[in-house]
C-alpha cells in the first residue's frame, strides 16, 4: 500500500534558530509588525510503499532519523495518510 | 489575540526539486527501499497578534507574499490556530 508522509522537521526550541531571527528583523523593515517568534524548518513530502501502516511508520521514522533531521538540533514529528 | 501560524512552502510540482532528488538516492544507499517522490519545502512556525482571524489570516498572506515565499517557484499553504 502507498502513504503519503508529511514530515516537519524543526530547530530544537532551546536553540537560537538566526534564519527565523533574520526573517522576524526583515519583517519590521517591510512594516509588517505583530508577527512573532518566528522558526523555521523544513517540511518533507515522499511517498512510502509498505505493508501497512505501521510498516511505513517504521520506515518514515528510520527515514528521518538517518537522513532527514539532524538529532543533536532538530526534531520531527510526521503524518502519514493512505493514498 | 494570538494565533499560531503553521506554513508550508514547497516547490512547485512542475519544478525538479533536486534536494528531494538527492535524498531519494542517499536512501537507497542506506538500504532503505520503497520511499519515492520527495520533495523538500520550508515548514515555518510563527505567532500572529491581530483582532481577528482574518485580520491574522491577511497578515500571513501578507507575509508570505512580501517575504517567505518566491512565488515563480514556490506555493505556500498555511492553518492557524487561536492560542
Amino acid at each position: 500500500m502507498k502513504y503519503i508522509a508529511q514530515i516537519d522537521i524543526m530547530p530544537l526550541k532551546e536553540l537560537l534558530d538566526p534564519q527565523g531571527k533574520t526573517v522576524e528583523h526583515n519583517l519590521h523593515n517591510l512594516e509588517i509588525n505583530g508577527i512573532s517568534n518566528v522558526r523555521i524548518g523544513k517540511h518533507i513530502e515522499l511517498v512510502v510503499e509498505a505493508e501497512n501502516h505501521q510498516a511505513a511508520e517504521e520506515m518514515v521514522e528510520k527515514t528521518c532519523k538517518k537522513l532527514l533531521a539532524n538529532m543533536i538540533m532538530e526534531s520531527y514529528q510526521f503524518e502519514l495518510a493512505e493514498v
